[in-house]
C-alpha cells in the first residue's frame, strides 16, 4: 500500500521509530497496526529530521488483505492519528514500488523571514527570522554552482561508508507575497542536514558577508566546515516525492539500491 | 502614533486588557510603557475576542514626546515582544486619528477545511475541520442575503443599550489552492461573534442541512437562535482595518461615535 503523509513536526523527535520518543513512524505503525490487529513497518521516501515537516511524504506498507479497501478507509485511520499527522490517500501500490528505492527525486521548501521585526506571528512555527535584509539574487546565483551532480561530503552529517554525491536538479530562492525568502530544492535525494547547511551558506552570501563564490569553495571543500551553520529544522518541509511511470519501478528500485547502499568495506 | 500589528491569538485571552490574564492589550502596554516610562493606553480598530487572530490590526497611542523616532524604533519593540505579537510599523498618525473610531471599515477571514481527512497539520491552528464536503456556490448565495446594511441581532452577543445594526459590504467563500475554504467578509464594524455566528448559519447551507433561504430568515427574526452555532474562534483573522483620507479622519469619527454610542436611557 501507498500512503500519502503530512505532519506538523514540532511534536516529533522525526521520522524513525524510536524507544521512549514521539516519532511519525511510531504513531504510523501503532495506528496501522491496530487496525491490521498485527505489527506492521512502514518504510517511508525521506526520513525527516526532528522538527522537520512534511506535505508530500510518501511510504509504504506490505498488507496481505483481499479486503485492504475496507480496512483502509481514509476516515477511519484519520480518527485514530493525532491531529498533527494526516494521511491523505491509501492506494494499492504498483508492483516493485518502494517508498524509498523507487522515489525519483525529493523537493524540500525552506522559508526565512529577513524583515526587522521579525516572521508574522501566524506562521513563525515554519519561518526563521534573519536580521539581515537578503538579496535573493545573489543567493539564486551562488546557489546556481551548487546545482548538478557533486559530492556534498561538505554539506552532509558524516555517515561511515556512505557515498554523498547527490545529484541536485533545481535549487531557487523566491520572495513570496508576503515578504518571506521561500527555497525551493530538489535533488534525486538528500543527506543528512544537507538542505539546511545548504541554506547556512547561502544566507551569508545574501546578506553581504560572503562572497558569492563561497558556497562553492565549501563544496569544493569536501569537508565539514564549521563556517557553515547548520540552520534550525523548523522551517524545512518535505513538499513533494517524484516516482517514475509503474512500469519503471523495479529498475529504479535497483539502480537507487546499489548507489546509496552502504560501501563494502574490503 | 498608530500602530499596525500582528498577532496569534492562541496565547492570549482576547485584545483587551484583563486582570490575571495575558491579553494583547496588556503585553503591548507593558512593552510601550517600559518605552516611554511612563504608563500609556492603546487604543485598536477590533477588539478581537480570545484565540481571534490579527494579520492587520490596527492601534492608537497617545504620546508627548518631541523624539518618539528615537523611542519607537520597530527593531527594539519587536526585541522586547513575545514572538506571538509584532508591531510592523509606528507612524506619527494624522490629527483627528483614532483607530477604533475612524476606520472605515473591518476585514476578517474564516477558513474551514471540509476534506475528510481533517485540515492539513501545518495550518490545523487557523482552520477548523468540517466533516461534510461544503457547495460555496450555496454558500455565496445564501451570504448575499445579508450583505448590505441590517440589524444583526440575530447574530450578535447581547449587548444592552448597544445597535447591532450593521453594514456588511463584502461576503464571499473561495477555495484556496489547498482546498481549504475561506470565507472574507468585510463591513463598517461587527458585532462580538457576528463573523462567527454568520459562518454558523452559512456551514449547514453548504453541506445541504439548511436550505439556502435559512440564514435571511434567521436575520429576519432578530433574536438569537440557537439553531445557529457559534463557530470557534480560532480559524477567525482580522486581515485589514480600512480609513478614510486624512482630511476626513475627523468628520468620520464623529459620525461612528453617534452610531457605536450606547442609546441613551430614556
Amino acid at each position: 500500500m501507498r500512503l500519502d503523509i503530512s505532519y506538523d513536526g514540532l511534536g516529533f523527535a522525526g521520522w524513525a521509530r524510536q524507544n521512549d520518543l514521539r516519532t511519525v513512524q511510531g504513531d504510523l505503525e501503532r495506528v496501522f497496526s491496530q487496525i491490521l490487529r498485527a505489527p506492521c513497518s512502514i518504510t517511508c521516501a525521506g526520513r525527516t529530521d526532528a522538527g522537520v515537516h512534511a506535505r508530500g511524504q510518501v511510504a509504504h506498507l506490505d498488507v496481505a488483505l483481499p479486503q485492504w479497501d475496507w480496512y483502509f478507509d481514509a476516515g477511519r485511520i484519520n480518527r485514530a492519528l493525532p491531529h498533527d499527522i494526516r494521511v491523505w490517500t491509501v492506494t494499492v501500490a504498483p508492483d516493485g514500488f518502494d517508498a524509498r528505492f523507487s522515489a525519483l527525486w525529493r523537493r524540500y521548501s525552506y522559508r526565512v523571514s529577513d524583515d526587522p521585526c521579525g516572521p508574522d506571528p501566524l506562521v513563525r512555527h515554519v519561518s526563521m527570522p534573519w536580521f539581515r535584509r537578503l538579496d535573493l539574487d545573489l543567493m539564486n546565483e551562488a546557489g546556481g554552482s551548487l546545482v548538478g551532480e557533486h559530492d556534498f561530503t561538505a554539506f552532509c552529517k558524516y555517515r561511515e561508508r556512505a557515498t554523498s554525491i547527490r545529484d541536485i536538479t533545481h535549487l531557487r530562492w523566491e520572495r513570496e507575497p508576503s515578504g518571506t525568502a521561500a527555497l525551493h530544492i530538489q535533488a534525486d535525494a538528500f543527506c543528512r542536514s544537507m538542505v539546511r547547511s545548504i541554506v547556512g551558506s547561502l544566507l551569508p552570501v545574501g546578506d553581504g558577508r560572503k562572497p558569492i563564490t563561497w558556497p562553492a569553495e565549501v563544496l569544493a571543500g569536501r569537508a565539514r566546515t564549521p563556517w557553515v551553520a547548520v540552520m534550525p529544522a523548523y522551517p524545512l518541509v518535505l513538499e513533494e516525492v517524484g516516482y517514475p511511470p509503474a512500469h519503471e519501478l523495479g529498475a529504479r528500485q535497483a539502480i537507487t539500491r546499489s548507489l546509496r547502499a552502504p560501501v563494502p568495506q574490503s
